[in-house]
């Protein structure tokens, strides 16, 4: 038995007036989905629990079933996940701005008068002929605009203080231990010293001087947040049995299957943005489907159109990936079974995620029919599956695959 | 974004054959409600959990968002409540009966006859002149027939078992710390000389000398029982920065929604009983949403005609508020959420509680729509909320009025 695990990133919404009162998912043309929720069991998820809005880490942990209270280590590790930074078992990982301090070292500006990610990339780059201090290992990564990922590497600890004060005109807060262990303290220590040694090389950066002469703010000096080592995941396969591996564009979700003992299966032109090439997203998964038992295919760009609060443009992504679905959809064997859900509610009414729940569609072998013919967040609910938590899906969908163990005789 | 909440106290039932085998909900006239629905995104609810019944007290607790089990401090706290006493932070309330005991301190009777609540107030009345033994400050109030409740206030401790022995013809028992505490054994002491004077006093009572006379049983001990602290229930401002308001009649409702942090707001000829004025009620709730993000309407009818077996007065007390709801229906603003459901099932069939869900409809800004067009207990099941706790209700609204933090990001 096989399974092909489509996620489609912030499918959920609101309804728009734009869209005559429906949401995105109601106003799509999207035949070959309704067809699949005709032919299949429907229901309403809660990604983690109801009415709490999930980020895009903690929706997919709870998703594949790691207990984010248990699992979530803080955005850190994930954030190096999103930079695609591999980590290894004892790194710790922070977020961090790239900001503006005065002499006092008072944060005039946490993000650096919103440098743009070109020069914020180039200052990064200035930054990483520091490879290493006391023995600690430096790894140092810009994503977007201000912001970066630091990792050390070596005998640290994440019980270290942010540097960030998280608020402008207030002095930064020099890393300190947060408990007593001779790791805390060194962390803390080594981390000094490093921010001491980048504020010196940013300073002198030809970028800063260049926007001291225009009256910008410089981007001298690195905030670190977050403080966080990766959990160790009990595996998908030792839980359950199963060659899994993840198709899709963006770091953060290859970065979080990986970390749960999924491979990662490359598809060309899958950028992680509305103009990513779906066909060859969906053709690689059901390609992969051949050798693996679970394939994970990540699709983000419904999340992207309403965060700009657009429900037109996640409507028409929908319709999108809907003919996509439709062409390339090639079941490896009778035994196959498709999910497809959400991560959570992104509302086009508000660019925000929300904790509204997101319709799941099984369909395939085994399943119960049930009366739902389209597949939205409305019909969804009527449907054999009922509404059901994020952390109970990894289990339903096993156990369609005949591998739950069974508990008790 | 504002919400008024419209609890309908003791809403669900079960069929009666007096009403063709429906529920009041289902059998009574109530278009305006059922247009709502219509408009709107259905469910149902259970208030703490599947087939439990609730109190009125842990109903209220729990779909406000607060964990009965977490946050429940037993019936005393809440029976001061309703008393409208208000308790302040380290007072021990106690629900008491007034009861018949012999020179022996057998309990004869644990209700005085169920003496009239005539005869009840005019001897609580007698127990005032008791304001304090030993520093401890002695509050009393009658509540209705041999119902009252007893504040001790000041260095005491609620780890102090029941005098009540919860039957008759059994010896009552004297209070007796059920700590090691230097309070928990004090407050019995005190408890015990108080009890000892409130005898005395009863005893010399005119109305028990005449009860006497006339062959009834006199009322002439207190029995305290479900000694309690009132637990610190963080605001709602604290948990969504939200002001919000109570309209209700009855003590318990305004005190419960006081110990959230709510505001009182008083409405003329709110009564909590079957002839209260519910258009007056319904205009000041929508009056106080100028001033307010969040009003809490209580509205006790139904609840009350379910306890008195009476599913022909419950139905049309329901047409009587869906008629007053149409009349003063007067939303703030476009950005206006309506959330009507009730705090637990009251059956026409036994008069009591049961642990039956509730319907639950959520109506205006965001909200998706569903095809239910009928709001009563079994139609809400088909539609776009399925089935939640009342736990999860508040985040759910607060989602809605995009005052949920999110979890990760």
């Amino acid at each position: 038995m096989k399974t092909l695990f489509i996620l489609l990133d912030g499918v959920g919404d609101r309804p728009s007036q734009i869209l005559n009162g429906l949401t995105p998912l109601q106003a799509a043309r999207i035949p070959f989905l309704n067809a699949l929720a005709r032919d299949g069991s429907n229901g309403l998820m809660d990604p983690f629990s109801p009415g709490i809005p999930v980020g895009s880490d903690t929706g997919h942990l709870s998703i594949l079933g790691y207990d984010p209270y248990k699992y979530y280590p803080g955005r850190g590790p994930f954030e190096a996940l999103g930079a695609g930074i591999k980590l290894k078992p004892g790194d710790v990982a922070f977020r961090c701005n790239l900001a503006t301090v005065n002499d006092e070292n008072r944060v005039v500006d946490r993000r650096a008068g919103r440098i743009s990610s070109e020069e914020a990339a180039e200052l990064v780059e200035s930054l990483l002929e520091v490879k290493e201090v006391d023995g600690v290992e430096i790894l140092l990564k810009h994503t977007v605009e201000h912001r970066c990922v630091l990792v050390l590497r070596n005998g640290v600890s994440d019980k270290v203080s942010d540097v960030d004060p998280h608020k402008d005109d207030v002095d930064l807060l020099w890393p300190r231990p947060i408990d007593s262990s001779r790791e805390a303290v060194r962390t803390s220590e080594v981390l000094t010293k490093l921010l001491k040694r980048y504020r010196m090389i940013l300073e002198k950066n030809p970028i800063n001087v260049r926007r001291r002469e225009k009256g910008l703010q410089p981007a001298n000096m690195l905030l670190p947040r977050g403080a966080g080592k990766m959990p160790e995941l009990p595996s998908l396969s030792s839980r359950y049995g199963l060659k899994s591996a993840v198709v899709a564009g963006a770091a953060l979700y290859k970065g979080v299957c990986s970390a749960v003992g999924m491979d990662v299966v490359e598809a060309p032109g899958a950028t992680g943005t509305l103009n990513t090439d779906l066909n060859s997203k969906i053709k690689t998964a059901f390609g992969a489907l051949k050798s693996y038992d679970f394939i994970f295919l990540h699709i983000k760009g419904a999340d992207t159109a309403a965060h700009d609060k657009d429900p037109l443009t996640k409507a028409s992504f929908l319709e999108r990936v809907d003919a996509a679905l439709k062409k390339n959809f090639e079941p490896p064997s009778d035994e196959f079974i498709v999910c497809i859900t959400g991560d959570h509610t992104t509302s086009s009414l508000t660019g925000e995620h929300r904790g509204d729940p997101v319709p799941v569609l099984i369909w395939g072998h085994g399943v119960r029919v049930d009366s739902v013919n389209r597949f939205n967040e409305v019909d969804a609910a009527r449907g054999a599956i009922g509404r059901i938590r994020g952390l109970d899906l990894m289990n339903i969908l096993m156990d369609l695959m005949n591998r739950t163990e069974k508990f008790g005789e």
